[in-house]
Order: structure tokens, then sequence, then C-alpha cells
């Protein structure tokens, strides 16, 4: 089957992956007037009282907003914001089937990093929390950031977090088949866009001391010259060591490589030259940086991809959904550092000492226990971050 | 049963009226790719390539906006965005009962006209229509000329003129009834505020000659001073004799009485000043500008009020939801004024010579009829004059 040309035509046959219910009958004179007129005044004046019952009288308490410019919709680039819908779309189903969560997809006709700020930051009194989602590097940075300041809500980019936190958890677990420890291994991020740059930021705040970010000019140094402002946040924060030179040059005695590039830009070679025990995450899809097979042959001991055919697939959908439906049970405030390692830990520990196995070191994207286990972790996570609301 | 009461409990019980349903399964990795990616990649890119294909591929051929600032919630005014969310959550919900349609709430935080109409603008891509929902007049206007003047879809004030066509319709039947012609009869629309200019504009297109805006300050009239830019406008198209006065002094003679205003403000000696066959809809809710009992005994033949509990209720959504299902199913770039009119009649029609009485002059809002006749005569009305784009 052509996945593509199949899903084209279901997409004509589904006319939209979601669609709204009503939870409430209004096909009589008094429903109407409970649902709606006279009635609902009452629910209106609670909430002009007292805004957090805004959680409580209406369906806030569960719904995200999915928000795109439509600048990196998938692997597409800029398609526009009506042509990222199918995707907003899927990305809602997916919230609703594996966090039970109500998502609204929403996009965005402007590219102006000011407009989408102020855009989105006048939705958030609908909403119980934002999903940015396929927005263009740099951008996304300054957007998500600047909303974070000013929301009340939890304000989350899942093409950088969501695939952190799920690149932690791999981490975690790739350290507990090799006992290699936190503060001594090397780690390379080959690809310095919105989802590597969050990756390496995570695993510093996790511990992780040598970590050398690298984008196609080579590795991100301090110092470097003509960099935008996310590169230097990053430069400052990494490479203690200040290496220099190509991904072939840096990759040498690495641990762990994390690649979020192109096809293909890894070669045997480059593997034996990593220490022992080479832990490599090529994530570029479809085609991932190096194959499993060739990078296992070249000594690697444990290979994850984006893909479900082989085995270790980092896909958000093992994260997103139970973050923000932990996020939402506290009516958390923000989705902070914490609630992003705490989801890292639960997706981890859900494999048994026993299971966990070179080609079993993250949870299946349908282990039915992944939305619990996240999602009671990042609500913990909050209330002891102190960002939980109730 | 104190219904305030009933339906705030009814609210914290619901916690929303209404939620995201998911239409495709995405249990399974085969699911996932068809619905997500990969598989999605290819209907993002067929809408890239035609943006009409939006309407196919995703849910936008049914999907419209409920936005508020929260300024004129129902009768209590400006009490903020979140608490309007009550009242935009019960509009969703009659749109899924009465039209079949996804309809989504959203509330703005902000007054200003300018931000409001950037907010919507960049959002009209996500959606297949706008309805404006209790936004405060005289900002009302602006913010909807403007967007309608940029929009490529349907903007729609409900307010204003989900109002006026059963307004028009109520009057077309008591036409019919009292078998006076539309040219002749004097009209007063007491209360210029958001329906009542929507009510006097509709009439005047569908062929009223003698129509007077009434505010508190009087009629109005063209050469007045101190009026607002949208009361200019009324004042030059109404009152062709130059009316002055008070309410009172203005129903002499008149044949038709609009109330927008306030309890109790019509009294029976104003009634007897009325033309013979006098028609009164004394919307004012809940307490309207004169009870029934007392319009009919002062000699009034036909009354109407926003109440269910007497006879002939101007309900609005005995329109909004067809009107909106109309436009959808022709993907309407707009409802224009002939869509409104085929609405009124459509809705007049549905009472038959031999059942049109003085006190059953328009559908009841449970008449299942309702929402198909409206529907289709909008449709048909939307292709007739030309905004109909399949």
């Amino acid at each position: 089957m052509d996945i593509r040309k199949e899903s084209l035509k279901k997409h004509y046959e589904w006319k939209g992956k979601i669609s709204i219910k009503a939870n409430v009958k209004a096909d009589t004179a008094e429903a109407l007037s409970l649902a709606y007129t006279p009635g609902v005044a009452e629910p209106c004046l609670a909430i002009k009282d007292d805004i957090n019952k805004s959680y409580e009288l209406t369906r806030r308490w569960n719904t995200v907003a999915v928000i795109t410019d439509g600048t990196a919709i998938l692997g597409l680039g800029d398609i526009g914001p009506e042509a990222g819908m199918p995707v907003m779309e899927g990305k809602c189903l997916l919230f609703k089937e594996y966090g039970d969560i109500d998502a609204i997809p929403l996009c965005i006709r402007s590219k102006d990093t000011d407009e989408i700020v102020r855009t989105i930051s006048l939705l958030l009194g609908s909403f119980g929390g934002v999903n940015l989602e396929d927005i263009a590097a740099p951008r996304c940075f300054e957007i998500e950031r600047r909303l974070k300041e000013i929301s009340d809500i939890p304000i989350f980019h899942d093409d950088q977090h969501g695939t952190a936190v799920i690149a932690l958890a791999a981490l975690i677990n790739s350290l507990r088949l090799t006992g290699k420890k936190t503060d001594e291994i090397k780690v390379i991020i080959n690809g310095a866009g919105a989802a590597g740059c969050a990756i390496g930021r995570l695993m510093l705040s996790y511990g992780v001391k040598n970590l050398i970010f690298c984008d196609k000019n080579g590795a991100i140094c301090d110092g470097d010259v003509q960099m935008h402002s996310e590169h230097e946040a990053l430069a400052k924060i990494s490479n203690p060591n200040h290496e220099k030179g190509t991904l072939r040059d840096i990759i040498k005695g690495a641990d762990v490589f994390f690649g979020l590039s192109r096809p293909h830009l890894v070669d045997a070679d480059m593997v034996k030259s990593m220490n022992k025990d080479a832990v490599i995450f090529a994530m570029a899809n479809p085609e991932p940086e190096i194959l499993p097979d060739e990078a296992k042959a070249a000594g690697a001991r444990i290979v994850g991809t984006g893909r479900s055919d082989y085995p270790n697939q980092i896909n958000n959908v093992l994260a997103f959904p139970g973050i923000f439906r932990g996020a939402l049970d506290v009516r958390a405030s923000d989705i902070n550092e914490e609630m992003k390692i705490a989801a890292a830990h639960a997706l981890a520990s859900l494999i048994s000492d026993s299971e966990l196995a070179d080609d079993y070191i993250l949870p299946k994207a349908f282990d039915p226990r992944v939305k619990d286990a996240v999602a009671s972790a990042v609500a913990k996570a909050a209330k002891d971050s102190g960002v939980a609301r109730i």
C-alpha cells in the first residue's frame, strides 16, 4: 500500500478527522433554558466573580489549542496555514485518542512573530493550554518564550519539548543498559533546529555536562560569529571543551548521537570513531542519518529512529498526550523542566529491568499504560514545582 | 424551579457543554500512518496546490467559529471574555443540535476594534464561517463591516442579523394577516443597538418605506447632532418624514412596533394611538416593553415577545442554524441581504394560510422543518446572488 496515496483517499472520505460533540441536550424549551438563555446567565456571572470558575463551568479544564502558522509542516516546510490543517486535525485526533483531551486546531495567517504572539495571547482565555505545532525555527523559540512570559496557561511547542522528553527517556534507559553516568558522557546533537535545541537543553537540565550542538557549519562553539540568538544562547551553555570542526571531527569519542538533520549523514567510520557502547538516535524522517543495521554493524550498541518499522521508535505520541493530561488535571500554569523530566522518567520506568534490552528502551506507542504513567508523574511534578493550581 | 440556579447546578455537573469527537481511529500503527504521519503529507500538499481543497480534506466545510469579546453577554453587559464562554458554548451546542454544524467557541481578550478585527482575520483559514456574538454596539458594527470587507468566508453577527431575519419573518406574516402593504406601513424600531439597527436595515432592504429608529433621546432624524457613525448612517436612510420627538410622539399612527429597549416602556395609551390592526413585538428580555395581555387589551392585534411562555416568540434558534447550514452547503463567501430575506421568507412560509393566526405567525423553535427550509432557501439565494462557490 502506498500510504500517502491511501491517506489522501481516506481524507476525501473522512472530510475532517474531528468534529464537535454535544454533551447536553437542547431539544426542549426547558433544556434550552438551562443550557442557554435565560439560565446560562448564572454560570456567566459566577465566572465574572471568579475567573477560575471558567475551569469548572465550561470545557476550559480539558481544552487545548493546537496552533500553527503553517511554516514547518512535517518535513514539507512553509506550505501555508490552510495546508497545515490536516496535520493539526491529526494532532487533535491524537490528543483525544491518547489523552482524552479536547484539542482545537487553529491555523494563523501570519508569519510575523509579533502578530502570532498577540493573536494567541488574546485567545488564552478560551483554553486550558496551548500546543504550538510545526512553526519554523528560529521564530518558534521567540514565539514560545514570549507567550510563556505572559501566559497563565501552559504553552508547549511539541516539536521541541515533546521530542525532547522522549529523547531523554531514551537516554535514561540507554544509560541503564550501558552503565555510563550522565555527567560523564559526551553527547552530540546534530541539527540545531526546534527539536535539536530542545533535546540538548533538556539533557543539560538533566545533568549532561559534555554536550555539543552541531549544525551544517559544524560544532556550535562560544565565540563563533554569525549565529542567531538561539544558537548564541546554546553556545554559552554547551561545548565546554570548545571543540571545533565538522560532525566527523567532534563525533570522535562521543557516547551518544542524536540526529535531527538529513538522511545518510553518518557513515560507518563515524560510528566506529565513537566510544564503546555507542548510542545512536538517527531521527531524520523518513530516511535516518544512518540505517540501524549499518550502525549496528559498525559497532553501535543501541540504535533508535523516528520510524515504526525499526526498534526504539522516538514517537511524539508517547509524550504530549500524557504531559497535557497531567498539566490539565492540576490546572498547571506552565509545563516546566521538572514536569518534562518527570515525564521522561515515567516513560523510561515503564520498562522493567528484566524487559530492558538494546532493542527495547522505549514503550511502544500503543502501550496503554503510557498516558496515565506520564500524566500522574507530570501532575506530581507540577505540584512539587509550584505551578499546579488545584 | 429557579431556572438560573438550576442552570448553575447543571453547569457544574456538565463541566462544559461541548467536546471534541474523533471521527477516525488512531489506535494502530497503520491507522496512525494514514490519519497522521507519514500519510497526512499528501492531503497537506493537495491543499497547498489548491486552497479550496481545505473544504474537502479537513473539517473546514462544516466548521464555524463563535467569537465574542465578552462585552455584551446576554443582558449582563461587559462581563469579560472568560465569563462569556458559557453562552458561547451554549451557542455552539445549538449550532450542533439545530444545524449539525461544528462550532468552536472563542473568547478574545481585547476590547480594541483593530485588535479584534486583526485577530479574527488571521484565523479565517481555519473556518468555513464566523458567527460574532454578544459584542457591544457600536463596536460590533465596525468589526463586522471591516471583517466582511476582507473575509473570504461569511461573517455574521447573530445578535444583529439572526434577530433581524426572524423579525422580518414575523413582519411578513403579520402583513399576510392584516392585509397591509410593505411600502405603506409605518414601522417604529425602539432601541438602536445591534439588533434594532439590523432589524431596521433589513426591513428597509425588504421594501419598508416609512421606518423610524428611536432611542432614549427620541426619534433618530437626519440632521440631528452628536450621533455616532452608525446612527448617522441610519438617519440618512430612515424617517423620510423627518418626524421628531419621543417614542410617545412618533408611535402615533404606527402599524408595527419593534421594541429592543427596556421593560414597560410602552403603555396602553401608546398602543391606542397606533393604527388599526397594530402589531407589537416587545422583545426586551426577560420583561417586555409591554405585556402581551396589556397590549391586546389596548387594541393591538398581533403581539410577539422574546419569551417562550407567550405566543409568537422571536427566538434566534429559528434562524442562525439554517442560515449557516445553507451558507456552508454552497461554500458561500458571504451571508448577504438576499440570503437573509430568503431565510425570512422560508420561515414565514412554513405557516400555511389555514394555520396562520394572530397567535401563530412564527414556527416554534422545535419545529423540525425549520433547519432544512431555511438552509435550502439560503443556499438557493446564495447561488442566485453569486456568492456560492460550489
